[in-house]
């Protein structure tokens, strides 16, 4: 089933301690979407300024992303941030944003994005997220992602949104913030007490879990050697699962698990290279061979 | 078949944000005896000054740990460690130490001790590790723990030692230092160049890593929403691994996992309470009903 995502679309400046890149594809739609396009039809509502090179939507449309959903402001900017890694590759500090057409970002969907079952809202404020969701023509599946800007700042909004959706994807540090506490586990249910009928914690380098009211796990991360670039992972991450579930026909506790694993393993891609040029580079037999170690690495 | 732990015996002061435990039983070489006596006999080695409680002797015995290897110094005092846990229940400051007996600790093994098949080196110093361990007659297994402190003033010793052992456990802040590389996969892999057949680091909440010549892999910790006292840990960590691996014939891929699995277990009931009041209330049903869930959270 097609799915739809909603979020940035940027050019970003990563530096690392080996190497740096400037102005590359980067924003949380586009690191969804090529993540999810392995799975299913991928429609990406965005936004960019005259500078986007058109290069750029070449590459997603040849990846087979919807791009009908992504709008060119004349006489802005691209959404752009600029960010260096620490030396262990997990932690980083972001140089620079600059919002830029992002900052009014309001989209109106195309009439067939809106009787998508599948809707991911990747970052962007609370406020565009719930007026997307008003037009949408009740999803099977909404699952949507937030950051620490948007707990701070649009609390009642999130608020209203937790109840709407049916799953909230965060980070560690985003979800101690939102549930004001620090043991994850807690944390975990403490949002999901919020309304979601699941939540996922993203841990970088130590994986992901997940809590809904029958059952909590932790699984980690795949572990790889050569971490070049981790920028994306996380959106990657939601790109595999939420990719795989809109192939499902139902979401049992065992698919969502499945899902999880799935998004777990293409983030491990992501970070491979800088930017979405390893995403780019692998099909989707090897996502399903690095499952099959991901689950034997598992297995005793 | 029995297993001999030589380490420290100690007295700690912990704090957390919730509570706090004035000289309560600790040391390495206990919480990995207690951990480990689910599995296999556990013969203690270490030294304890006049100040030490005959009550802890006690408690060891009566929980099946041979203590005869426990020695009493005449007009010294016990190893004290003071600690206090961050909010996140994850890191902590050591805010005193007092080495005491541990200072001159040089054990001599009595004779059935030496012939014993299952060795492991709990904390202490590497030159004192070297010298147990060129007392024992063949053991079939040697681990050994080390910490940040040997590592930059023992490392010629510790060299030599990472040539005997069979294995080497230590956690992801010291794997990065003695290694000097940040990615723990790549810090892991060197590790194994400087001699052991295997190598684990702990990752404390995140769970811990195996390396080998032939596997490399990644366990999640046992998800605790009740953490009350991280310390040992690692060291029941140790314990449950090693107590297992005691029960086994052979050392097989498989058994390796199936040990690094029921450590992991084990050091989750041991944060659950302070000191090693929790170890002391579970039994062996406990750890195979909650390693069941462990497995059954890492299928899919």
């Amino acid at each position: 089933m097609p799915l739809v995502v909603v979020g940035s679309v940027a050019l970003d400046s990563v530096e690392t301690p080996e190497a740096k890149r400037e102005n590359v594809l980067g924003g949380s739609a586009v690191y969804f979407s090529l993540a999810a396009r392995f799975f299913t039809r991928v429609r990406l509502v965005g936004v960019v300024g005259e500078d986007w090179p058109a290069e750029h939507t070449k590459l997603l449309e040849d990846s087979g992303v919807d791009v009908s959903g992504l709008s060119v402001v004349p006489g802005a900017k691209t959404f752009r941030w600029r960010g260096r890694y620490l030396p262990n590759m997990n932690d980083r500090e972001t140089l620079e944003v600059q919002l830029n057409v992002m900052e009014q970002f309001d989209p109106v969907l195309p009439e067939e994005h809106r009787r998508c079952r599948f809707l991911f809202l990747a970052n962007g404020s609370t406020r565009m997220q719930l007026r997307v969701l008003e037009q949408c023509v009740g999803p099977n599946l909404t699952v949507a992602d937030t950051m620490d800007h948007w707990i701070r700042t649009e609390p009642q909004e999130l608020r209203t949104l937790l109840q709407r959706i049916d799953g909230l994807v965060l980070n560690d540090f985003e979800a101690t913030l939102l549930a004001e506490e620090q043991n994850l586990i807690r944390a975990g249910r403490k949002i999901l007490e919020m309304g979601p009928n699941f939540v996922v914690i993203k841990k970088g380098e130590h994986g992901a879990m997940f809590f809904s009211r029958h059952e909590m796990y932790v699984l980690p991360a795949y572990p790889t050697a050569d971490v070049i670039d981790p920028t994306g992972a996380g959106d990657s991450f939601a790109g595999g699962m939420m990719g795989y579930l809109a192939e499902q026909t139902e979401f049992s506790p065992e698919d969502l698990k499945t899902a999880m694993a799935y998004g777990i393993v293409v983030a491990s891609f992501t970070v491979e290279d800088f930017s979405v040029y390893r995403l780019l580079k692998i099909r989707r037999q090897d996502i399903d061979a690095r499952l099959d170690a991901y689950r034997k690495m598992l297995t005793f």
